[in-house]
């Protein structure tokens, strides 16, 4: 069994892990993995590269974080736990749920304290409904894990947040997955350091220039920043630049800490057979915007897209009417 | 020969021309003719629907504007005039041609005197170039000319202005073409009553919900606002829509005044072998606008549609960049 963090051999389990996962239809380079203190570091960050720090010690206050240990001192309060009968666990908004009154959600997702959910992971037998935790941590939690969440090295953190000059610490989600989950592509809209505590995560990422190949929902679907694409079954008709889709991926392992940049696409699979997964993601807003140069960063273009959705839709107050008016926009005019 | 204005039978020969002149691919329904004081004018021009009224009198102090005439009294000032081997006499914009350094235009314009675009009427021959006038009237125009101006029926035109909540009159635009001058299909940002003086002109209407057939250039090509759709010679691959298009169609004759609304594609044609036409355009500035209700009408959207293009176009810098960001953000997303 594995145990969590920082014991094992995690270089080389992050090695080895590449020959176990599935593969799909594109193309990936691996991610550089680096120590934290590398020289090259830097430059990655800087120019919004992603890039995998070891030895930041970021959340080694809480390698013992497992199971157990949250179940005896996570407090009573409630989590945000979603559920699925496939190990997909593609995001919605639920305030954006009301424009779809006929969407199928495959996930649902309920409030319950840790020990429910410890108890439906325990309980769990195959055909089941899997779990994942994703929940803000906060002031609810009990007294050892706020020690722990003190102790994280917010030192090393608040350096590379001035450094990089980004705006505010929004959150830190809390996830604790059951094996084999996976969250689908999509983007965020906020700077993350992914610190993983226990268990191993395969990262695929797409540069920000990717949007064209991975189509994501219109702006107003519960399903914002979600690729419709089915990587597993890609409609190669409908979304025809998926062919052209080229990716990084890694692995990362107890004690790493991912760079994931904002606007980059990320599937994050949790490796199949290898127990549950813990980990803390550091959400930063965006640094106040630079003086603007050309030609624009194709992040820049995908806020500016996000723009236009977001305007139209509230211009024409019916969002039924945004693709017709998007059509009319473009086909045959710049098609 | 055609005499100008209110002497010939003009009702009778309106009634007649359209079965002279040549047929499109579409359908059209006659645009309504009117007395000026008929009581369905009003719902009409306030919901924005073409009219042709009679018995305005608006440029009736004109009716005896001819070559002859305009050639002894409108001065010696230069004036505007596009000349072409081919009848069409598509619009483009100046200041974007350095845009599209290598676009081919069939049209040209020049600055020359009345006279000597007189001097090219009169000494054409098959084969020449076609010369079409298009001069904003200004105080350069010599005196008997302006006294003709002075008398338009400006109090009726004006209580229009108010009743309709329009802008400032922007310009009076004189239009003198030759025999067979055809500007093709685009739309215009303001209101507009096209005064007939002399000659008969055929108009194509399209409300501003068929942009969607007509589909215009980007906003920041020469050819903005015009479409780009050949109407002799569609080109139903790029441009399928167009075998949707459903239009209105009238002749206009000397005297008449046609309400051309705001967004209203238009295709304008001299009708073949019958002389040289006189107009005076009226354009005015839409109001300023009303409260917003839901949905929103075509010509919002056609306005929403091109705030977007000049948007994108100024924010990225670069027009070249504007057709791939439409395409990616619309293709296999609203499609
Ligand atoms: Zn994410
Ligand atoms: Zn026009």
């Amino acid at each position: 069994m594995a145990t969590n963090g920082w014991k094992e051999n995690v270089e080389e389990t992050v090695r080895n892990i590449p020959r176990e996962v599935k593969q799909y239809s594109f193309q990936t380079e691996p991610i550089p993995r680096l120590k934290y203190n590398d020289p090259e570091v830097e430059a990655l960050i800087r120019n919004e590269r992603p890039v995998i720090l070891t030895d930041t010690d970021l959340v080694k206050s809480a390698q013992h974080w497992n199971l157990d240990y949250l179940y005896s001192n996570i407090g009573s309060g409630k989590h945000t736990v979603y559920s699925s009968f496939k190990n997909k666990f593609l995001y919605y908004d639920d305030k954006k749920l009301p424009n779809f009154p006929n969407l199928v959600l495959q996930t649902n997702h309920e409030e319950m304290t840790f020990q429910e959910f410890t108890e439906k992971v325990r309980n769990h037998k195959t055909g089941d409904k899997i779990y994942y935790l994703q929940q803000a941590l906060n002031d609810s939690v009990g007294k050892s894990i706020v020690v722990d969440f003190v102790k994280f090295n917010w030192s090393w953190i608040t350096e590379q947040q001035k450094k990089y000059k980004w705006g505010a610490l929004t959150s830190n989600l809390l996830l604790v997955g059951m094996d084999g989950v996976i969250t689908p592509a999509h983007y965020d809209e906020q700077q993350n350091f992914f610190a993983q505590i226990g268990g191993y995560k395969r990262f695929l990422l797409f540069d920000p220039s990717m949007f064209e190949c991975l189509y994501p929902f219109p702006v107003y679907h519960p399903h914002d920043r979600q690729s419709q694409v089915d990587f597993d079954s890609p409609d190669l008709r409908r979304f025809p630049k998926f062919q052209d889709l080229r990716g990084y991926e890694a692995i990362v392992g107890p004690g790493d800490v991912l760079y994931l940049p904002i606007y980059w696409w990320h599937q994050v699979e949790s490796v199949p057979n290898r127990g549950m997964t813990f980990s803390v993601n550091f959400w930063y807003k965006s640094g106040s915007d630079e003086k603007i140069s050309y030609p624009l960063k194709p992040q820049q273009k995908v806020a500016m897209m996000r723009n236009i959705e977001k305007m139209v839709t509230s211009a024409i107050n019916n969002h039924e009417e945004v693709p017709h008016l998007m059509r009319t926009m473009v086909l045959g005019r710049y098609t």
